[in-house]
């Protein structure tokens, strides 16, 4: 056999569903087909976990569920002809599971390498289930070594450790990481510049495979990636959703490059959020078989943004809107409501609360009998609005949006079952100035007006009572967002905050606020993760919590 | 200077705060003084993270947190005399944090030992957190060496990677042991069982201090022990609640004991988890500062144990009790509710909800039109209930108690916003038939009844139609918990189940009725955890999950 000059490497880009190991095998087996017959490559790469989806979470500490992913694996295998496949899943070996990569070629498993490096962290519990790998994860194509890596194995800094250097080190000419990387704003780049450095260390190119699609609060970007050893991306498959690309590799100067095409790279910032929450909302109503979902359209710019989103997401025949006007809503807001439904196409239902409203007061009017009016009656209101949703929603089977953004969620600005009843919360992890840009974006996007001037234009208010304004409350939003940014997002404390130029008392109250509001955060519904500190899995805190930054 | 014949050791089993450190440094300081004073003590011992209580969650990422940690813990140390006091709390080095004893001594810190095997599964993340200790924790009282072991050190099994194990090979005479281990429901006889181990297989008495008190879902239950090297139980301290725990160490004879008293230990099973229930609700209540609680009394058994459990855990001018009878409500649970305020000498309310429930129905008639009514209308009533009690929880500041059970909460026998609203779950992880051992329980203890008997007698209803049981939907509660407990607490599979012999079609209607119901529990309010494995921190199931164990 002459010794080929060249190597073809197909990377599959799945968005696999958490648990549906019959599912995920049958689509495994398809693309790997698929590339076969159209690439004839020497190789097909999956992403981590791509057979099991990612994260299993504690599916992971049932045997039932990591025998069932073994058996997927044989399936898988007995599909697998000549051409190597990397399929990313689950392994046991007695008593310790692994997060693995396992090589499959001419019907069976030829060589199993495990994660090594298991991050803790943010969204990661992979401690909680998983035994470090012990395998070098050398193994060769056409009599070509190359090294496998799974995910964090790529990002340990400290190369004694790093499994990536060591197989650069033992002759390696390709690395190989799979990964479930999930998304945040601006981590792109930071997966770039990491491939950057990896390659200037290790002069072996990168090939680097990771999965799309949408998993409850973590959306997966896709944007797979082959780096030359000079530092140069040569191959990037599509954002956020399925792809297959291809790699070739040139063995004579040891290049990677794209052999059919160079794709467009979708731009950072807004777009790529936009794009985000669209995966995120499209792969939740899917994946959890919704034919449709509701949402409240207050005339406020929250609720018109997740309108247009879900439209967008999964089309306006599955969107309906509901305005609920009560006493306090105006007659701008109850038109700004109706326009977005038109602007949308969607289905507009009216269902007024005062009836309801006043029904509640008069018999909680013994009870309450020589008290002073207070919030308690303000918050009755999204209450029943809440209701009525979730009334819709059991009638009918819609998923129920809610439409609270990040800045009001971090200062518990929003009522606990009221508008915090739903069970999606597409712009949890929004602040209220991306909010605004997301909005203006889409309407350029569109080239007409989705979200009403008048609606971006208008003083936020919760229209609780008559001639409010979020911001009788609560700080500017663009000073309110910068606080959440630099407390919840960059953990910083107090001091270091003042030192930003904070005002004293706007920080303590706002940071008081934001302690004091982890109760209504943990009964919140989940929402996509778009920015490096989402709620959720990704910030754990206490909710009986007596600690007070400036009080020490 | 004469050699001692024998050493004292205090055992100051505390209560902190989670986050309120300069009051938790106040108390230890009261404790460190009263047991000096008292006892004149060779040593006083605290528990694991006894300064920053346990577990701190996200504030370990805070810098300002650790920092406030370490002045707290100078602040301490200025208080301490020539008596060695040993203090749990986190310290830094560099970038790692660790969860540390500190030897307190003449004024300041005299020696660190911190944790080496961080437990990272149940309801631990430590390792989201710490870096392990390398210290071998051998210090000395009176000339006498001693070995210092943080919680989990001490449940190694592996004997090469035990600390105590080395530090009792080195010389060690006594093995301290600080803890923050939380209850469930037999742990005492497991923590009993595993110092036998260890000092059979040491030959060396072992000290083991925990904590007390509750932390939102976990109990603390105490429970210090003295194990002398014969394996004999010599000292046992308070169970749930704070207390000092005098150890004398003969030094002739190597032996430990008592030197004032055996305290008597709480019965085991029901006695424990009903002490457990009263330590977590009074904890969160009073941790969190709520004057009182409001819970629905629906006549029903859940609301009336909740009912009585509260009374006994604040006090019953602390507790209001609210019957929102409906059309479907039978006067004989109307007649229940009121008869479990009665006896329990509460407040109590009535508001009748068909008013609102009619409002309801009215302005959602024209959505509704042609749409049979099925449990859409029934779960109206449960979610005007819940914002009823919301209501008055607004207006007077009080703490809403849901009073759901676990077998319920399992298989989603609940509605969402509806008996799910509000901010604590006291029998979120009591299974229905041990809510029905705890009524028998409490009103035996009292000798009259507080339970009616004819609520106890009562076939379960959730009185949201006519003529309804629970039992129409679900298998009877006896079976229904035994599959609960083998599929959710034993993370028992499918297979499994059927060879305990439960009916094939009914385990899996319960399987899915369990896996479907992630998404109602992932917005339920915290509850105390009294079993091996409740929702929550300790059980962390996707929602987004399509694995069906029968399927594979």
């Amino acid at each position: 056999m002459n010794k080929p000059d060249h190597l073809k490497i197909a990377i599959c880009q799945i968005n696999p569903t958490v648990g549906d190991l019959k599912a995920n095998a049958r689509k495994i087996i398809e693309y790997y087909l698929k590339s076969v017959e159209d690439y004839s490559p020497d190789l097909v790469v999956f992403p981590e976990c791509a057979l099991t989806g990612y994260p299993p979470e504690d599916l992971l500490l049932k045997a039932s569920f990591i025998k069932g992913a073994d058996a997927a694996l044989k399936t898988i295998a007995q599909e697998i002809g000549p051409t190597l496949a990397i399929v990313g899943t689950v392994t046991a070996n007695g008593q310790s599971i692994f997060n693995s990569a396992v090589g499959l070629q001419g019907g069976k498993s030829v060589w199993t390498y495990s994660k090594r490096i298991l991050p803790n962290y943010g969204v990661f519990d992979e401690q909680r289930y998983f035994s470090p790998g012990k395998e070098t994860g050398i193994f060769k194509v056409q009599g070509v070594p190359m090294g496998i890596s799974v995910c964090e194995d790529i990002w340990e800094d400290d190369l004694s450790l790093n499994p990536c250097a060591a197989q650069a080190r033992k002759g390696a000419r390709i690395l190989i990481n799979i990964s479930a990387s999930p998304f945040f704003a601006g981590k792109f780049d930071v997966r770039y510049q990491l491939l950057k450095r990896r390659v200037k260390e290790t002069k072996v190119p990168i090939i680097y495979v990771n999965m799309a699609g949408g998993q409850d609060e973590l959306v997966y970007d896709g944007r797979s990636m082959a780096m030359d050893a000079d530092g140069h991306l040569r191959v990037l498959t599509k954002s956020f959703e399925e792809d297959i690309g291809l790699v070739h590799f040139d063995l004579n100067k040891g290049h990677v490059r794209s052999i059919w095409r160079e794709k467009a790279a979708l731009p950072l910032g807004i777009p790529e959020i936009h794009q985000a929450l669209l995966t995120g909302t499209r792969d939740y109503v899917n994946k959890n078989k919704f034919k449709s979902v509701i949402l409240g359209l207050s005339g406020g710019i929250d609720s018109a943004l997740t309108a247009a989103l879900a439209v967008e997401a999964i089309g306006k025949d599955r969107v309906i809107g509901v305005t609920m006007p009560s006493r306090f809503s105006s007659s701008e807001t109850v038109g700004d409501a109706e326009k977005v439904a038109i602007n949308l196409g969607i289905k507009f239902l009216k269902i007024p609360i005062h009836g309801i409203h006043r029904a509640f007061l008069k018999e909680l009017a013994p009870a309450f009998k020589g008290m002073k009016a207070d919030t308690t009656e303000e918050n009755i209101q999204p209450r029943i609005r809440g209701m009525i949703l979730m009334a819709l929603s059991n009638k009918f089977g819609h998923l129920v949006l809610t439409t609270g953004n990040k800045s009001e969620i971090s200062v518990g600005y929003c009522t606990l079952y009221g508008d915090t009843a739903g069970g999606f919360a597409m712009l949890k992890d929004a602040p209220k100035g991306m909010v605004y840009d997301l909005s203006r974006y889409i309407n350029k996007l569109e080239g007409r007006e989705i979200i009403p001037a008048s609606t971006i234009r208008r003083v936020p208010t919760a229209e609780l009572k008559f001639n409010q304004t979020d911001q009788d409350t609560l700080p500017p939003y663009p000073v309110l967002d910068k606080i959440i940014q630099g407390y919840v997002e960059e953990d910083l404390s107090y001091e270091q905050l003042l030192r930003r130029g904070f005002d004293a008392k706007v920080l303590q109250r706002v940071i008081q606020m934001i302690d004091r509001s982890e109760y209504k955060r943990r009964q919140s519904p989940p929402g996509i993760k778009i920015t490096p500190k989402a709620f959720g899995r990704d910030r754990r805190m206490p909710i009986t919590n007596k600690f007070t930054e400036w009080l020490g």
